[in-house]
Parts: structure tokens; C-alpha cells; sequence
């Protein structure tokens, strides 16, 4: 969601960039776009597509710290939510948590935003640094802050609460399957795998589609604005949870990922079950990444306003292949 | 809706584009305009108001995949929420329904719009052929990529439900009646099919009429904003999917479909009862868009800003009976 | 939150008051933008720095009358809010009761903000002070006033209710643990001062990081509105109350304060249990607030857009140690 | 409340009227600020100050009918709304009833406002008064506009609804007790007279303080804008009317009244225990408004925009006294 700002402030800022080239250190937000929009004369080295002068940059280090702050908060939040809204005992659990969810991530964005470009998910870090937002260094920093991060959030959860609610809920992880006591001893209920895969690519694709793609275009974000981008992320996030945890219909599973990070920090803190089948929270949101990139390649270039992503993964390919790619 | 920023552009760009008569191709989204803005002091050919260039054009065709799936994530996300929401047993599902329905829409709208300008649903796209705003070619193919969406859709659905699920809810496709165990064996109940074919050309009239106009007007999609004009067509949908479901209180009807290639996707994925009466769900939209038409040509013209129309049905009949249909 | 317009103004001011360097007096709001904005162009001494000069200033203490008066309001609210929704047997009562103070606190803020900068809590103001926005001298008055106010709204309170509810419900205090009848004797049934702690602190430290650093960078407050800030700020605690009575699931158990003020009063009024782990209330929050002012230190300065704040806990505590801190 | 178009409106006109001195009798609004704005070269004088001159105002009179009317309404729909949401014996009563009277005097509010300055309530009227917004006079002939329409208010309702219910409901008017059969002969149940008066201070003080406060600050108004003040105000009312119905949890006691003219309507229709402790519904207002008004005189007076009110109490009061009450 960086590309969001990037977007609002490069189309004004692309302007002198890219005649001057000059690297704009002085003003307060400019690190962050130097890395998009300088140096536009010669075509980036392999070195610099790659962005691994970052992986020194202090700032970028500085940055990855309000990922880890966000991925932790996210990861409390969600969960003590899923825990509350169940404990409840409600009608609509799903509906009343699913509207808390987007609240919470549409507020989390906008207060991250500004330090790291509000992130907090492997899944849009992943696709930034497809699209060439950002930097497949870059992405790898905040993924492992993320990673961290959820790990801090579900250390948190579980200092406060008790060990019967850390039984039932597993943390608010996420869980294909659930062991529950049967008649002929305790039997292994939830969700095929494949039918979790499956369901963990649409909705994460569903997810990129139908938000990240607002922020991603600079038209669109520049339309919209920053708090009805980030309100429509928070919403179709929260729809997507609704849709995936009903839709099944099946007791275990706690509804499709789309965020690894905050599926890893359970896992570690609490193991057990929660590792069945977690690859699955990986490999759902990176496939979708990539069907989401190749949709962004086939569309008419002119209707995806985002050029200037020094960091575009084709150009990457072909940058390392040896090929000139930086005339697009 | 490409009508709808067809309009917000054209107002600025018809100043320039009428006197140069240059093809702006050079700009970003001027290929979308230029068909319709361009070439204004020559009457366009029969060749041209029919557009069968595009057909060759690989610019629609690419758009085309924008509508391809935007109308598969339309299926899954409206069907697994009709599922989801009927399977929470709340007291109101038919209300909390129509709400995701709405919001739903208007984000897909948001986001299909800059690649293909928004349609998602072959009653939109047909109607923008009628009034002018796309060409018959450029309709075909959306409609075409539509349909397979709308199939798409429908398999990754099939893809995480359980067949339990299936059987109960037709994958959340439009069936007019359900076959239901009768006290002597199975019996067909639901709507007639006329009642229901009322219904379908009655609320796909009201929204063409209530929304679809906002976004075709020059004057009002400019006062609205984007934003309020994709709002405003979700909610009335919304709306219109309430009162459809609740106003027959029948069992086994799902409520009216507005949109033939969300019908058809289940359709041919399922199959069964979802053939019974499916002529409804295209006979009623394409009425409901004749009589819309209609509409637009009897109100005073200065009430409708939609001039500049390259492709409005009425010239385009004129040229097929070689009358001289460029001056209106 | 004073730091919300603060930043509103002083983009603009700043400009003439750190050429001009003159006081503004004339202009109705300076006063209280002169503490931060005013004489650049020497550092500041210590006496400034820590604003015993506004211990002197009759406005500073006739601004903390808005402070007593809205936390008088705000537990008065709060608690009959918390009454009303558990008495009317309602099946969410926490989510009503969530929703309705997310509600008063937005307006009380709004309604005080113009003339103390909308505080209401100690942990608003401690962290402004922390962070530099107001002097320590004007937080410890803004404090003192609330904890008066909080006194006066509980007194209020027992004043409308009847004996009995006062004893069920504490005063709507914020309290650890509650005596209930056992079947041998009255029990104490409640959380563990531990576990209350932490989650005091990773409340208030959310409640910090997610609404209230909003308010005070410059960037952010500015974008958003001051409607708005307030809006998150006021959902934010309405989730965190939501969140924290029910994720524990402890009877006796009221959920984080993250405002000591508003548990004091009753405490003070009421007395008894209500001073059961008191102190928790208290050193939750200020911990809270140092581990904010930490992050705001840690990520990189351009993103925090928080400059001329002159009371800046690091410059005061330079200025004690004799070093020359007025070079930023 | 006109105070809030006052304000919204003032800070242009004051220049032109300040100087000229004009009275701008052709522009219909025109009429309700003259008598705020004019003549400020000398002080006005005592006759002036009490604004005799408008008992004898055509407009004044004209513009009470919106009072009339908007009062006749209000009492009609509360009250409706009050029986209609205990009859449909849902399980949370008293919040419906707020949501539904919290959107009601909001609208109604936005309807009365251009005609009158949308006051509605002798609560408003007479704290209007006091701040200076409007003169004691003009206040007076509200008061009694307000106090006819809600006797023909609760006319209209005594028409509608059957015996049976008026008989249950008293109307919806504003009782402390009612008569309910006990064992030993009919009791009288509810609240004691103080505790009643205690809870109309406090709930009127804060409707004051945390809404209308509002809507006479010129910045705050301005800033917020018409709608969001009003629906502001409604939404306290609101809170209040649930909170105060619910928290003594006493039966025959209908919530704080916040406006005695509604109480009074239905007590002079139907009588009988209506009348009982009536006076407390104008006792507690009256309190409340000169709390409120000397918490406007506390607070530093660059934080209240509140300059140019003539009618100011304290300057009415000094004019009474001989002194010159002009220069402020």
C-alpha cells in the first residue's frame, strides 16, 4: 500500500524527478519515493532492481519497525476479537466479527501507513514487491518484521488470556482441522486440504483484485483518496472472512488466511495442531500473487496506471538474464 | 458505466477533441474515449457505429479479461454470500443479504471499472449499447467474457463447497421453483414463471431507472463523483435484491437476477432445475433495457447529457436503412 | 490531542512565528500555540522547556475546567452507559456498550477540544507531554482536573442511583476482582493483577499507536480531519473496552481502563474493593506511554511529521543534564 | 441552535454590519441576525438589550409557528415512537427508542432551523437566552410556542390511539411515578422527587454541555458544519434518553424529560399523576442552563467564540444595574 501514497504524490513529483534527478533527500517523505522514481536516464542495475543497497539502509530497518508495532497489533486485535465476538454467544458471530476486522485493519493501515506505507501483510508485501512498488529486498525486511511481529501479537494474547480460552480458540489461529472428542475416542474434523488451498487462492486473489488493485493505480488511489482506499481494503477483508468462514460450513476451520504472518505467530507460540497443514497459508497467498501479477500484464497497459515501479519482476527477470529492461 | 467517466472525461475533452479532431492516442486512456469523442465532422460509417474494428481490436479484448473476472469474483462472492448468510440462521438473512450484496458490488465496480469501465453484468453492457456508449462488438465480447467469468466463478465455488451444500443451495444460482418432498412424493414448488418474468423486467427496469442513469448523465455522474455514482447502483441492486426475495414469499424462488451471465455461470456448472425458466433471466433484462431506451428518447433531451453517443441504437438503424444518421 | 490542531495550525503558522517570532497573543487560539511555537531562534531554557510558567498562567487552569467538567461527563456517560446495557438483559451487551462509548467519546472530545484540547484522560495528556506537545507543568494540572472531574462525575452518579445497583455495579468502576457469594463463604472471583497488567498495557499502547499517533503527526491529522481523528480515536476504545471484558472472560473482571482518571473517581467515591490492584490502572497506561514514546523515537523521523514540539521528553531531560538540547 | 447559523453566518456579515450598519431587511435571513449584529457603536441600551422591540416583531411571532409546529411534531413522534417500541415487545426497547428518537430530532432540528433557528426545546430557548444568542423576549414568545405545540402534540396523539393505550403509556408523557395495583390496594411506585431533579440537572448540563456547546461556538460550528451539529445534538439526546430510562431501573419513571414543554403537552391533555413532581422537569433545566452559562464565563474566553452576542445575561443584568455594559 506504499504504491498508494507513491501514487498520489508521484504524479506530481514524477514531474521534477524525472528531469532533475535529483535525489529530493531534503524533504521529509522523499526516501521513500527515491527509490521509485529516481535515476530515470539509465536503466537500474540488477543491483538496484534487486534494491539490496536497503538491505543496509538504516531507514528501511527504522520502517520495518512500524511493521512488526502493526503485525503485532493485527494480531492481538483479530484475535482477541474472533475470541470475544464467539464468547458472546451471539447470533451472527461471523457477521459482527467480520465488520470489527475491516474497522480494525482500515484504522491499523492509516496509522502505519505513514511510517512503512501500511503493509502489515505478507500478501500485499509480496504483490508490491511484484509490481515493483517496492523492492524484492525491501519486501523480504518487512516480511520478516511481519513474521516477527505476529509472534510478539500472539505472545501478548496469550499473557492475558487464561488457558481454557487458549484451548478452545488456539489463539485465533489459523486451523484447517480441530480434534474433538468422539463417541469411539477423539476424531480429526475440519477442512480437506485441497478444498483449504483452493479457497486460501480465491480469496486471496479476491482480496488483490478487489482492493490492493485501488492502491496499487495511480488513478484510482488519486480518486478515491487515502481513508476510502484503506476503508475499502478493511472491507473486503472483512467480507472475505465472513464469506470463508461460513461458507464451508465446516467446524475446525477458522476461514481462509490471507495473511501468513498472523497465521505463523500463533503457530509458533502455541505449535501443535495449528501446524497442520500451514504451508497452505503460504502458498494460498503467493500463488494468488502471481495470478494477480499476470492480470495486471494482460490488461491493457493504459488502464494500470502504474508506471515508473522500478522493481517490476519482469524487469527484474530480465535484468538478471542479462537483457537491457529499462526501456519499457 | 464506462458512461460514467466517459462523461467526467468527455466534458473537458470534447473542448479539444472536437476542434483537433486529433486521435489523442498518445494518452493513457484516450483509446477508451476516442471511439466515441473522435472524427465528429464526417458522419461515422455503419462499419464504424457497429464497431466490428474492435472485434479485431487486442485493447477490448484484453479489457475483456477485466469484465471476465470481475463477473467471476461477482459469482463467487454473491453466491457464498447468499450461502453464508442463509447457513447463520439470523432472524433477518434476507436484509443482512442485500447490504453485502450492495457493498460487494459497488467495490467490484470500483475496481473493474478503469480496466473495462465497469459493467460486470451483460444487462449494463447491453444497455450501454442501446443508449450509444460502448459499440453492438464491443457489448458481444464483454458479454461473451461475462458469461465465461460467470462459469469460472461458478467452478471455484464448486471448488470449496461441500456437495451438501450444493444439493441445499444450487450453488446460489437463480432458480424460479425447488423440488421439495411433497407428502406424495417430491413436489415442484415456486414462482410461475410469468410472475416471474414481471419481476425480473420490472426490477431490472427500476435499476437502469434508478441508478444506471446517474452514470450514463454527464451531469450528474460529474455532481455524484465516482464514488457515489458505484455507491448509489450497489445500494439500489442491494435494494432490489431485498425486495425482490421477501415481496413473493415463495419458497424456491431466489429473487431477481438483473444479471443473465451471474444466472447462466451455475447454470452450466450444475445444471438440473437451474434450467427451468432460465429464458426468464435474459428475456427480462433485455425488455427492461428496451423500455429504458424508450425512456431516454421520450424525456426532454436537455434533461439527458448524453451527446457525442457514437453508437446510439437509433443512428445506428438509421445507417443500416442508409438514411444519414450523423446529424442529430 | 491539543496535538491535533496543533499540527492543524501550525503548518501554517509555523511559518510566521519562526520568522517573526511574535507572540500571536492578539489571535483568539495562540495562546495555545505559543508554548510550542513561539522563540526558535534561541533553545529553549529548562524553565520553559518544563512550563512552570504556565503553572502561574490563569488560563492554563481555567482550560482544565473543560478537562474537570469532561471527565466529569465522561464518567458519568461511561458508567450509566455500562449500568443501562447490562441491565437491559441484552444478549451483546458488550458490543452495545462499546458502540455507545465509542459514540460519547468521540462527542465529548469534540466538545472539549476547543477549549483544554480534548484530553479527558491522563493517558492522552502524559503522552502529549512525553512526546513534547504540552509542557509536563500543564499535563499535571490537565491530570489533577480529571481525576477532580472523575470524583465529581462518580459523586454524580451515586447521586441517580439506587443503592442497590451501586453495590452490583461498583459505580461502574474499573475493578480487578469482585466478592461473590460461594457455597462456603463469599469468594474473590476475578483476574490476576499480573495478566490485568499486561493487559493494561497492551490496551493503552494500541489505544496509543493506532488513534492518538494519528492525532499527532502533523501529516496524518491533517488529511484526515479533525472529525475523523476523533472518530478513530473514539472506535479504537470502544473496540479495546469490547475486546478486554470479554476476551478474558472473568467474571468481576471490568476490562482495561486506559484512562486512570475515570477509575479513580469511583474508587475514591466508592472505595472498598474498588482499590483491589488500584495501581495496575495506573502504571498500565504510563508504561504504555513510554514504550509509544520509544517508537516514536525508533522509526524514521520523516515519517513522523511532529517537529517544534518544544517540551519533547528528550530535549527536557538534555536541558537537565546541562547540554545544549535546542538543536533538532 | 439558530446560534450555529448564527455563527456560521456571523463571522462574514459582522464586517458588513459592524460597519454600515445596515439592516438588511431585504435578505430573508436577514431578520434573525440584525437584531445580534447591529448597532454595535454604542451599547445597546437596556430596552435593547431585553429585546422588548421584537414582542411587537411580526417575524418573531411567524417564526414561533415553526416553533408551534416543530414542538407539536416532536411530541407526536416521540411519544409514537415510545409506544410503538415498548408494544413490539422487542428485547432492548430503550435503545431502538434512542436510535429512532436520536434520528427523529435531528431532522426535526434540520427542518425548524431555517424558520426559527431550530430550537424545539424551552431547554434551548432558555439557555439561548442567557449566552446572549437571542433576547429574553424572543425566548419568552418560543417558550410559549413550544409549550402549545406540544399540547397540541399531544392532542393528536390522544386521537390516534386507543384508550387502552393511553391509559398504559400516559400518553408517553413525562412521569416520576406511577399508580400500579399491589397486594394491599394500588401502590405508587417510581422515583423520589430528588433523585428525579438531580438526574434532569445532570442529563439537561450535559445535553448542554457536550452538544449545544457546539452550535454556539462559531469555530467549532463552522468547522463541523449544519449537519453534523445537528445530528451531534440528536445523538446525545439520545444517549441520555436511553441512559437516564435505564439506569435507575425504577418502573413509572420515564427517563429525564431535557424539555419541559413535552412534559407539560401531555400533562395538561390527560393529567391526573402527570402533574405529579411536574415542576422538576422545569427546575432541572433552568439549573442546568445557569451551570452551563457560568461554565461558559469559567473557561478562558478565547476558547468560547461566542463575542457579539448582545443579549448576554451578565450585560443584560449590568444594563439593569446603570453600569455600561457596552465595552467587553
Amino acid at each position: 500500500m506504499a504504491a498508494n501514497t507513491g501514487q498520489l504524490v508521484k504524479d506530481e513529483e514524477s514531474l521534477s524527478v524525472g528531469i532533475k534527478i535529483q535525489p529530493l533527500s531534503s524533504t521529509p517523505m522523499a526516501e521513500h519515493w527515491r527509490v521509485d522514481g529516481g535515476e530515470r536516464q539509465t536503466p537500474p542495475s540488477l543491483v538496484e532492481r534487486l534494491g539490496f543497497d536497503e538491505i543496509f539502509s538504516l531507514n528501511v530497518w527504522r520502517a520495518s519497525v512500524g511493521e512488526l508495532l502493526g503485525s503485532a497489533v493485527l494480531v492481538f486485535m483479530i484475535d482477541t476479537i474472533v475470541i470475544s465476538t464467539i464468547e458472546s454467544e451471539t447470533k451472527m458471530p461471523n457477521l459482527i466479527m467480520s465488520v470489527l476486522i475491516a474497522i480494525t485493519i482500515t484504522i491499523l493501515l492509516l496509522a502505519v501507513f505513514p511510517v512503512s506505507g501500511g503493509h502489515i501483510s505478507p500478501l500485499i508485501s509480496f504483490s508490491a514487491a511484484l509490481v515493483g512498488l517496492i523492492s524484492i529486498s525491501r519486501a523480504t525486511i518487512y516480511i520478516l518484521a511481519q513474521c516477527l511481529g505476529a509472534v510478539l501479537g500472539a505472545l501478548a494474547l496469550k499473557a492475558v488470556v487464561s488457558s481454557t480460552i487458549e484451548q478452545t480458540f488456539s489463539l485465533g489461529g489459523c486451523t484447517l482441522t480441530v480434534i474433538a472428542p468422539g463417541p469411539n475416542g477423539p476424531v480429526t474434523i475440519g477442512l480437506e486440504t485441497s478444498q483449504a488451498l483452493w479457497l486460501e487462492i480465491i480469496c486471496s486473489f479476491v482480496f488483490l483484485f478487489a482492493s490492493i488493485w485501488m492502491a496499487y493505480d495511480h488513478r484510482q488511489a488519486k480518486t478515491l483518496g487515502l481513508f476510502k482506499v484503506f476503508a475499502i481494503v478493511g472491507t473486503v477483508l472483512g467480507l472475505l472472512v465472513f464469506v470463508s468462514t461460513t461458507v464451508t460450513a465446516k467446524k475446525g476451520y477458522a476461514g481462509a488466511g490471507m495473511n501468513p504472518a498472523r497465521c505463523l505467530g500463533p503457530a509458533i507460540v502455541r505449535g501443535g495442531h495449528l501446524w497442520n497443514g500451514h504451508w497452505v497459508f503460504w502458498a494460498g497467498p503467493a500463488i494468488a500473487c502471481a495470478v494477480f501479477y499476470l492480470y495486471t500484464k494482460i490488461i491493457p497497459r493504459q488502464h494500470f496506471h502504474a508506471n515508473g515501479y522500478k522493481h517490476d519482476f519482469f524487469d527484474v527477470l530480465k535484468a538478471l538474464l542479462g537483457s537491457n529492461g529499462g526501456q519499457r
